[in-house]
């Protein structure tokens, strides 16, 4: 008997040998997905506890950011339309010194709810409190890489990377592969300005040994790039990780907006993902990816929302819409990243970059059962020609009518499942907002 | 006894003097603002026949798109990531030829109640059948410029040009400030390459003898301005219009992507309004239009949606987060177009470019009460330390919960007041859907 069985849904597989079925069934058994067939309803097997009817509405994959600071949506919109340094060192950094846990998981709290409601099952994540992050991430049935990103400078090298080593072979202990697989420890190295090279080879060998993806920041701004050069011989980010062996595992980078061809280069030969950010890279004046050449050149881009301080969302299907559309606009080739690699970005390719790509991603038997839906039955979902058409360019987060991890229900039209809102809600303006405002007065 | 007073808000003006009121109300009698006042509930003149408590929720300004194709949404999804001229000439333009009036305006209803629902409250339309578009914006409640795009090209150049000097003239005597001033007609010119001088001229002088805007496409692509020049002895498409005359009236010109500093001081000395339109010209490859540069220069530059099947949304939201983004992400600099900049092209510009500066665009007494309000009531619009941080980065059209023209509430909650929604969403299935999809066979 099936757990579940969603019926007469229009469904993008994101599985290349047919990748959108216009009407069709996914049964679903023990969190895993147990068969995707292309008729309404199946000719056999057809008993399940709950029957899902789909009709009019369009069924794929959950879609997977592959670079958040979660805990940060606290900060969403308390700091805009600043230049960086101004930004980070003024408002950012004083306002995270202020934030005791309470605050960071009230942030975390607001974040996944957000995440959930607008269509993302799974999520890397980049911040301090990641245990208690992985606790709340557990109890939403959420799926998330989390990480602690190191972050070691002046007088407090050792200090700061023997905490981040602990923290982390603590959080591998306690938390990687928890829930079934769906909670993972990474590891990180914030960036290449924020550590030294031997903190960087202390963090590759505990990946190493634990066979862990990690994450890190790179060739975010121009300056970074410039100073990089400076400090390093001529080298660009890319080439300094490269020199120093980071590479030889795999690698999450987020950013990538300012990599020469060379760059380029060695990113493919290493395998590295690339979390491609346009929102945030645009807001924070860093500038436009080129997500199509890094595509064209073989290198795994997935996408990223970045903090919510500088977002100010955590909606994957912005970021959808205006990867293909920065990608157009900015060689003036509108054949460039068409509607289905954009798709591909926010669903196979962030399941790789999280190396989940046997598990997640795409609908297809065996794969875990992460499937969101869309209401179509709004003005501006119709009409319907094409559902990926309709997925990419004219959905928002706001059309997901469910969502689906492992074959639990998380959100199911308005209705948050394993979060109390309202508390949510709460929390975040009665703890959150008074401490980050307290700077401002 | 007032009609209407709207209590407990956090207030968006858009005036000047007082843009953001965190707590106030706003009277409304006979269709216009009575007051708009800093006090959570009027201290006098209580009185009224609709309370509406507008706790938790952001009360602002209709949003005025100024370029829309509004028609053109039964193509939304049909045609997308192919090269400018195949997009135009082998989908575009044969799908239009098939059209008739019924499927037209099937298209316009879905585009109206789209736009109704997420925010818009006055458009600014370029296309074929403005006489019963107008019909449709009548009976929704809308307020709208409508046009009739003037194309006469080759053998035909007369028989169009009479035929255009025809249909708007009988605009004008039909619709001319119909519906209480809501329906205006604008003379058009569809573009510097699809007509000679002469018919631009006879469109002028319409402008001149009824007191019209002329909307116009000007400087969309890089090829047209090559073209020109080539065609004009080295003039652009603004020096074109400027020699001819065409500017001396009021104009509304939209896209700008590929303005000479010339040309910008052109526009500014004739006070053209410029409609930017960042998602269109992105998807087609257009380019990304200088706003912040026209904004320093002392354009008026407004925001526009241009049609569906170049979008594929009438989110006037998702216009001015991109706009905002664009402007930094293109120069490297984030204080380029702040929030509250953006709005006002949304709002007050709009309204200056659609010739009703003194009418609608913020939220002041004597002006109509064109209003909406926004549902904070979700995890990605909280915390809530700044409204128009959160209008601007964080709200999409799906968190509209109330739009109000002239006082009339045209959608709440959901619910569709003046259109039939259900059947708007049938006929563009059963009607638009067939036609436009049999070339595709």
């Amino acid at each position: 008997m099936l757990d579940i069985l969603i019926k007469n849904g229009i469904i993008i597989t994101m599985d290349d040998d047919r990748p959108v079925i216009n009407g069709g069934c996914i049964g679903i058994e023990g969190g895993r997905i147990a068969f995707v067939s292309g008729e309404n309803e199946p000719s056999g097997r057809a008993a399940a506890v709950r029957v899902i009817n789909a009709a009019g509405r369009i069924v794929m994959p959950g879609l997977i950011n592959t670079h958040a600071h979660t805990a940060m949506c606290v900060m969403r919109g308390y700091a805009d339309d600043l230049p960086l340094n101004k930004w980070l060192f003024e408002r950012i950094f004083p306002a995270e010194a202020r934030l005791t846990e309470r605050e960071v998981l009230a942030g975390v709290r607001l974040g996944i709810a957000e995440m959930i409601a607008s269509g993302t099952t799974s999520f890397s994540d980049m911040y301090a409190h990641e245990p208690k992050t992985a606790e709340i991430v557990l109890e939403c049935g959420m799926r998330a890489n989390l990480s602690n990103g190191i972050i070691a400078l002046g007088d407090e090298f050792d200090f700061e990377a023997d905490r981040a080593t602990r923290e982390l072979r603590s959080l591998i202990a306690d938390w990687h592969n928890a829930g079934n697989g769906r909670i993972r420890a990474d590891a990180s190295i914030h960036a290449e300005y924020t550590s030294p090279p031997w903190v960087w080879r202390r963090m590759h060998e505990l990946a190493a040994e634990n066979g862990l993806i990690t994450q890190l920041h790179l060739s975010e701004t121009k300056g970074e790039t410039e100073d990089c050069a400076l400090r390093r011989g001529g080298r660009s980010p890319v080439r300094a990780f490269y020199d120093e062996g980071i590479l030889d595992t795999p690698v999450l980078a987020a950013h990538g907006v300012w990599l020469s061809d060379e760059d380029m280069e060695l990113l493919r030969e290493k395998g590295v993902s690339v979390s491609h950010c346009p929102v945030s890279n645009l807001k924070l004046g860093s500038g436009i990816a080129n997500a199509s050449k890094m595509l064209e050149r073989g290198i795994n881009v997935s996408l990223g929302t970045d903090g919510c301080a500088s977002n100010n969302s955590h909606d994957l299907f912005e970021e959808i819409k205006l990867a293909a559309l920065l990608a157009k606009g900015s060689t003036l080739d509108p054949t460039a990243v068409p509607a289905y690699t954009a798709l591909k970005m926010a669903t196979v390719n962030g399941a790789r970059a999280q190396g989940r790509g046997n598990e997640t991603g795409s609908l297809k038997a065996g794969f875990d059962a992460d499937i969101i839906m869309l209401d179509t039955d709004k003005p501006h979902m119709r009409p319907l020609y094409d559902a990926v058409s309709t997925a990419v360019y004219s959905a928002r987060g706001g059309d997901v009518a469910l969502t689906m991890v492992q074959g639990r229900v998380l959100y199911e039209n308005g209705e948050f499942k394993t979060l109390d809102i309202q508390r949510v809600l709460r929390e975040t303006e009665e703890f959150a907002v008074p401490v980050v405002l307290s700077e401002k007065a």
